[in-house]
């Protein structure tokens, strides 16, 4: 491959071929192109724009270069899930279970997230007993006997994606929303589902604070499942505050049951049920049935028993599903926030009370980093709600008294408190799906 | 130094500080920052464009990484020379003596070419017994005693330049107006002249191929000497066809001293002069007294003689000057080439026909490549001559005759004949000097 032509001409604002970029990523791979080749590359890329079927044949070269898993024998719909990340945003442990109940098998291999809360792998690890190194093989057998298998994700899936992650990270070009797009859906595709269904945040918590963008990433995850023959929806969601009320992963995990058991309803609720029903209509279902049966699987407790099998299947505990707090272990030191003055919350400041959590110990600053699954926030207001002066709005879940101190003190001034009532933004603010092969987009 | 934060900057159009850029260049050659964030902060800069205070701290930075020479205990002014590159450019092998007649001293340090014909330092290899490896201290003493001294140019001097232009070549990086003034301006300051002429070529056969952004280089080149107390005349020379008559390492050097015998004209002499006048106008001269001292110095046999004493103070035989092939070696085959058509010669081929040099071993394709220092090409026509079909319009000089049967059949068509007699271009296409602080520009 002649790596400087290549860059040359995307330097020039050129459309790379199919198999110029694939040329490329293999030859990152085999040594034959520079990582300082690859990193001018993408810097190229990030300022002159890659185009659509660049990232669709970039997604392409990042799949080819692991295994990919073949679900194909599998006797129901297999569906995947994924979320770009945000604060207090725990719904694929209600998705998963949801849509197991609904007759769907959900596969997902997962990451361990680099960030200031866990990813689902570690939200998964904060119950006891949890195997989540699984093999291909007891993945797919798992999911077709209780319609959920979540593994951590191999280095053997899109290893370039890795490589290609690295370079990102140290030369700012993470932040492009073909690159983003191209990494996402490679993992997706190799993942094998038929059906992928993507949550994109957006707002002061999210990695994509502009809407315009977070709905330019989600057209295109589409368009590039489209290419590869996979059905998509990808669902634009707040994350101008936390999802959830609990942020930190043994409490995130506590948050999803009390769902799944009918007890709690708020965004957490409503998100997950949005992406459930939009799987459902990925597989076949109309739209109204496909509300009717998630609102069905949690109110029969049908969801909840899903839950039961999954994490009795990979050796978690599945009293988990009747009393969270019996399983999970809660932090020692639980202290209280006070409202600092009376009104109505008209803003809670997103990213930095994810990394009040973090600062806790519920997320990473660098790879290797210990999480301790006890810490966290629970938050007991949101936007729009009414508060007096001194009225309690979190507690603090913390391994020791200074941590817990310095998170109340901080937390105060995230919660912004004024005398008019705020309208709270809507949910949901885009959706590009290719369902049943015609696309749609609903903004 | 926070990299990725320098390069975003960059990617979104900032100018970067010097001590940033300075922190950057340092942390390169520490290891501090990775090959592939400079490789990404290059491609930001190349496509966003570099400020020239950028180019002036870029310079300065490469500078600051290695050793710089100190000519200020000298007795004569000091000037050094630094050309682009071209075919049958030849130029400094006649400046520098007729310098040193004019009581300057030049002192230059010359890379090994990396293209179709040899650097000046090849060029002195076709002389027997030529020391090149000069340490600093006894250049300078020799530019002190007999006007010139070259010597190859060494690690020590502006290591980072070295780095960074392995990153371009690598990197689609190359072709940038800021990074080649700062690549060449370092050398010329570490170098550690006064007065700095630069010989900027463009047209077919130049790195450079566009006018506007050859005079771009020369003004960026001008300004960056200025910032750094240089004074700097950089002329855009026209190399839309070879320079001289000979192609070839010593056939150029025997080239220059026909010119210095007074036994040649043309555009090598005619370039060779004007660069030398504004040499002596950098270092105080009037005009029209440094054109006298110029003419006189070749027409009264003193800079033949600066010549002599300079190829005998680095170990060459002065014999040189009176007969070059009495000292040179001639290639074992010579065969003429000859006019396929009768007409005028209205363009030729000025970078293929260095690339035939090249085949026939005067440059190297690879570093490490040996030269051959015979062979090459000696065009006997230049632009706007007239010829007759059968006439001899050039010799190639090759090692054996499958080389030479092959360069004269690629020959013949890069001669390109017509009916009509056309001009040949301005050998001098613009000038910019910072003479006396007073910066001028003529185009």
């Amino acid at each position: 491959v002649d790596a400087p032509r290549l860059i040359r001409r995307k330097r020039d604002g050129e459309e790379l071929s199919s198999a110029e970029i694939d040329a490329f990523v293999g030859g990152l791979m085999t040594g034959d192109v520079d990582p300082e080749q690859a990193a001018a590359l993408l810097m190229a890329g990030v300022i002159r724009g890659f185009t659509p079927d660049e990232a669709v044949a970039l997604t392409a070269a990042l799949v080819a270069s692991g295994r990919t898993l073949d679900l194909t024998s599998m006797s129901r719909p297999t569906v995947d899930k994924h979320s770009t990340g945000g604060v207090a945003d725990t719904t694929t442990l209600v998705v998963a279970p949801v849509l197991a109940a609904c007759g769907v098998a959900v596969v997902k291999l997962s990451g361990r997230s680099l960030g200031h809360t866990g990813g689902t792998i570690d939200k998964l690890e904060a119950i006891p007993g949890m195997r989540l190194n699984l093999a291909p093989d007891a993945l797919i057998a798992q999911a077709d006997a209780v319609g959920v298998a979540v593994g951590s994700a191999t280095a053997e899936i899109a290893p370039a994606d890795a490589v290609l992650y690295a370079l990102r990270d140290a030369t700012a070009t993470i932040d492009d929303v073909a690159l983003v797009a191209a990494s996402v859906m490679s993992k997706k595709i190799a993942g094998g589902a038929q059906s992928i269904v993507l949550d994109i945040k957006t707002g002061g918590g999210a990695f994509f604070t502009d809407v315009d963008e977070a709905r330019s990433l989600a057209a295109l995850c589409t368009r590039i499942g489209e290419a590869h023959q996979r059905r998509v929806t990808a669902v634009v969601s707040d994350m101008s505050r936390p999802l959830g009320r609990a942020v930190g992963n043994a409490l995130e995990v506590a948050a999803a049951v009390d769902v799944l058991r009918g007890e709690a309803g708020g965004q957490l609720r409503e998100l997950s049920c949005v992406l459930a029903v939009e799987a459902l209509c990925l597989t076949g279902s109309e739209r109204d049935e496909a509300r009717r049966r998630v609102d069905d699987a949690i109110s029969t407790g049908e969801a909840l028993e899903s839950l039961r099998r999954w994490i009795s299947a990979q050796g978690g505990d599945p009293r988990l599903a009747d009393d969270p707090w019996d399983v999970l272990t809660r932090a020692p030191v639980v202290s209280e926030v006070t409202a600092a003055s009376s009104g109505f919350v008209n803003a809670m400041s997103c990213r930095e009370i994810g990394e009040v959590a973090g600062g806790l110990g519920a997320g990473r600053r660098r790879r290797g980093d210990v999480i301790d699954p006890r810490v966290g926030i629970e938050l007991l207001v949101t936007v729009g709600d009414e508060v007096t002066s001194g009225e309690r709005v979190a507690w603090v879940h913390a391994a020791n008294a200074p941590d817990a101190d310095s998170a109340v003190s901080a937390l105060r001034g995230m919660i912004d408190v004024g005398e008019e009532r705020v309208e709270p933004p809507p949910l949901v603010l885009g959706v590009s799906s290719s369902a049943d092969g015609a696309r749609r987009s609903r903004t």
